[in-house]
């Protein structure tokens, strides 16, 4: 392709309205433009980098054993009804009405097919036989965004990898997670992407593994904790701390003071609390009551800290866990929402590892307009053993009789690893994919089964595996650029080399740049000619933006030399090449850079 | 890929609710299956034909010299108010406002890319030096369907390949307009289609010249008249017919009666007047009054033809054409609506060609309840001369100032052809294509305009070209199918071949059918391995109802020979290869028929 015959608006300024580099650098290289709030067009140089990204998703999920299919955007609301998620996807499902012949058509744009594919399975696969199977597709995704920002970061519509696994028995499931897994190492590592695979919340329902494959970038809008240590990484949701028992003192040390009742009228949160009696949340005691399989239970945690409500389920062996309404509240507190206080409670309390080692700290007093101060756990009041935990129907494994704690919240940086002796670490990161045991869910609520070798009916047993394609372009670009531009790898580059020929009046420059370009196409290099009859500076610094990962240059010095001067964008020294020997000098580079990236 | 690993559900019985072959068919052969009335999910055979019919298109694109892009579905509303195309898209168009932060953003999804490509373009384009320019792109369109049926046909949500050029001349255009041309062309030869490139109404904005590809089928929705002496062709709202002068008589022959006022009570429709007087509308005049350019003028045609609006519009060098109100008939027929004629009516009166030739004609009398029989043009009344037409503000060109008639109907079967002695026949035609020189309708709205080398600014001309690449699968299928199913070319089959093991327990055929499988996939052959363990009969079915172009049989007596048979679905005999040489033998076979398509 020439330069001039393509459609390349590079952009000298810095966008305003831009805030993230990839957002920048694709608008400044010319790859993308807004059509509107979270709907993006891709220019020519943008297509190409997707399409290159999507071809290599498409071979490792062929490679993997994943046939391709493709299912309509257009989707009968009544799916979503089945699984019930019409009301957990909310405001994110784009739903509406059509009129066809004077009726009202409902019908929603598929977020996600988990649905759909289900459906069709279940009308086409009846027997063990005809499993495992996975599907996959590489489609148009579309879900309103509240917030449509960063680019293509975060849009209303995007091309998503989206596969989906059946299987007669866990070991099957495990084994395509394990496939689909190791395909997506293999997809991020050739598209140049340092990935991190994260542990990620897997959901009360179905399997009992997830993981997320994230970019850690400062603009990332996921946090992971990971210990370098033992290279354990888990998104915040997931996150364990090396925690594994109450932090000291448990019972009242010497510097207890006496707890005493104070009024704080009207103050019934945390920050309201801490402005009344000038102290700080980390001294406090936030006592929340949930509703855990229907039973009422209050949770201790540290004021700074926040309840992982899936850590809570599964220390209590539970399916659900809600928060408690007002009038639950008020009948075990005997005060008003927002007062509540372990001493006297009327129901079992438990607390996470971190709430014992409060020395003289402050809680709700159960009554209305007053806290308590200087409580102290063991002297005030205790927690609920785990004998009494147990007779009250709650589900704690591998736990003694004794009072103990849990890890009930979210882990934060410096918390210890679970994993090492080091501690965790808090890093931002981009989500580009996701694999995810999924379980019965879906095949339950849309009837998928197979019979088994005995004529016994089941549910199949479903995985998911998703990638955003476009994200792997805004995930290298925030990882891959510096004050010039984009640094492309070679994998997914809009075009791998970009001859410029300094002069494009210069008839003996231009035979030179034309016969390489030519030549080039010819051995299948993806080369654009800079054909602009520009100075070589404003080349130069186009060509760093849009971020070719090589340059070759003709003309000057060089041309009289007989050489043309090849030169790496991530290479600080550029190279030469005899004329003569240029094309398979390029060739050879090219090529090792690709062997490279594909691992081979 | 082995059918055991692939999804490949094919269907014994006919599926009750298709009605045409290609859906019949598309079903049974496990292309594709409905998820919603409009909206399919392609299944993994389907796919692969449609992503090579993709892969083909795009070839010709990038040859053509087009560029690719992608734009987003989701499209502001607003850009199709500037265009004023909200009404006339109407209920074809899905809009509907997402929720976002609380507020209410309005959206469409785009049925076609006019609006976002060219306002695209307007802001990046502003130089002669800078065009032409054609972009293109591969994308779902949405439309709603009032009545979506035919399979793929006709559905909400489809794949279309469509590009639109940017000029800065007529000649530009008339140049680019051709390369598109014939790269339709080899397109749809490639994908073996037996397409028709039909001369097509192009409205009266914009170019002067626009043609359909059609793919003749008797389940075709569109009309197409053509001329097989001279290769006319033309949609029936294009179709001229070769008539350029009234039919005779113009004047009342020797079986002229006398004209004579009738009661009709209540029958003010053709229809009806039949009915009441027992004869047959083509021994009628209908008299339709229009508003051409806001000038009033009463149209002749005979009761069973129909009038052609665009034919009008160009007869009479008017801009628009719209049937006059109620107000207006009433005022110049003196009557009710339903009883006009020409006898004493108020405004200038044209007929088509047809017209004169009726003798004793049946019309309205301009008066309620009642039309005249026996009328005869030339006795009881006339045609306006040319001259009066021309002094009323209508552009007349090339008539003389005389009495005459137009061609004002659609062109029907048998009528005279224009481009031979030949006469029209009429077929129908599935639409796969359309190139369209637009003129400067959407350049015009979008303020899409260029500098010349004078420094003037003009509005960009443009072109469109739209492939419905969904109907290329579905064209084939309608076109090239038998008894036992589909017909598939080499070129967009789901697999250039299957290997059918006669008997996958037979160890010995085993080892040559998966010698053979392995052999021709490194040989670059597309090929399936039916490895089911189902008896022969049933394979080949399947074989057949699939539809792979090459079929090759392993097993049975040939094997005994030596051999494998080789049975191309096109062909009635099979032939045979030695064992030893099948896969090169296949490897060159195919390649011939490539050839053969791709016209080398």
């Amino acid at each position: 392709m020439r330069w001039t015959k393509t459609f390349l608006p590079t952009l000298k300024e810095e966008p305003s309205d831009a805030e993230v580099p990839s957002h920048k650098l694709m608008l400044r290289a010319g790859l993308i433009r807004q059509v509107m709030a979270g709907a993006y067009t891709y220019l020519p140089l943008g297509y190409r980098a997707l399409r290159k990204a999507e071809a290599i998703v498409r071979e490792e999920m062929d490679k993997a054993g994943a046939v391709e299919v493709h299912m309509p955007a257009i989707t009968p609301i009544e799916l979503y009804e089945r699984t019930n998620r019409i009301a957990a996807f909310g405001n994110v499902l784009m739903k509406f009405d059509v009129t066809r012949r004077g009726q009202k058509t409902p019908l929603a744009l598929a977020p996600t097919h988990e649905e759909v594919v289900t459906d069709l399975v279940a009308r086409h696969i009846s027997s063990y036989r005809q499993l495992p199977i996975t599907l996959y597709q590489i489609q148009t995704k579309f879900r309103n965004e509240e917030r449509p920002r960063f680019g293509i970061l975060r849009t209303s519509e995007f091309l998503m990898k989206d596969a989906y696994s059946f299987s007669s028995s866990i070991e099957q499931l495990d084994e395509t997670y394990q496939a689909m897994y190791d395909a997506y190492c293999r997809i991020f590592s050739r598209c140049g992407l340092p990935y991190v695979a994260v542990e990620a919340e897997s959901g009360p329902i179905g399997g009992d593994c997830s993981h997320e494959f994230m970019i850690p970038s400062p603009n990332g809008e996921d946090r992971i904790l990971k210990d370098t240590k033992s290279g354990y990484a888990a998104n915040i949701e997931r996150a364990e701390t090396g925690r594994k028992a109450a932090a000291v003192p448990t019972e009242a040390s010497a510097d207890a003071k006496p707890m005493t009742q104070v009024s704080t009228p009207g103050a019934g949160g945390i920050d309201a609390v801490c402005k009344v009696l000038k102290c700080k949340p980390h001294r406090m005691i936030k006592t929340l009551i949930y509703s855990v399989d229907g039973k009422t239970i209050a949770v201790l945690i540290r004021g700074d800290h926040e309840v992982n409500e899936n850590k809570l389920r599964r220390a209590l062996g539970a399916a659900t866990v809600d928060l408690a309404d007002d009038k639950t509240i008020q009948e075990v507190t005997g005060a008003p929402v927002g007062y509540a206080g372990p001493p006297g409670i009327k129901c079992p309390v438990i607390a996470d590892h971190d709430v014992p080692a409060l020395v003289n700290a402050i809680t709700g007093a159960n009554a209305a307009d007053a806290h308590v101060v200087n409580v102290n756990i063991g002297r005030d009041w205790n927690l609920t053993p785990v004998s009494l935990l147990k007779s009250s129907g709650f589900d704690i494994s591998g736990a003694g009789d004794d009072i103990r704690t849990f890890d009930l919240r979210n882990a934060a940086a410096g918390d210890p690893s679970p994993k090492s002796d080091g501690t965790l670490e808090l890093v931002n990161g981009i989500e580009v994919g996701h694999v995810f045991k999924l379980g019965t869910k879906y095949s339950v609520s849309l009837d998928a089964s197979y019979l088994d070798d005995k004529e016994q009916r089941h549910p199949i047993i479903m995985g998911c595996y998703g990638i955003g394609v476009n994200r792997i372009l805004a995930g290298l670009i925030e990882t891959s650029h510096d004050a010039d531009g984009i640094i492309w790898p070679i994998s997914i580059a809009p075009y791998e080399c970009v001859v410029v020929p300094l002069n494009v009046q210069d008839a003996q420059v231009m035979e030179v740049a034309e016969k390489y370009y030519a030549e080039l196409l010819a051995a299948g290099v993806d080369v654009l000619l800079d054909d602009r009859d520009l100075r070589a500076g404003a080349k130069f610094k186009d060509a760093d933006l849009v971020g070719f990962p090589l340059r070759i240059t003709v003309g000057g010095k060089g041309l009289q030399e007989g050489v043309v001067e090849l030169k790496w964008r991530d290479e600080k020294e550029a190279g030469k090449a005899p004329i003569a020997d240029g094309v398979a000098e390029v060739r050879k580079q090219i090529d090792a850079r690709k062997t490279k990236l594909a691992g081979k």
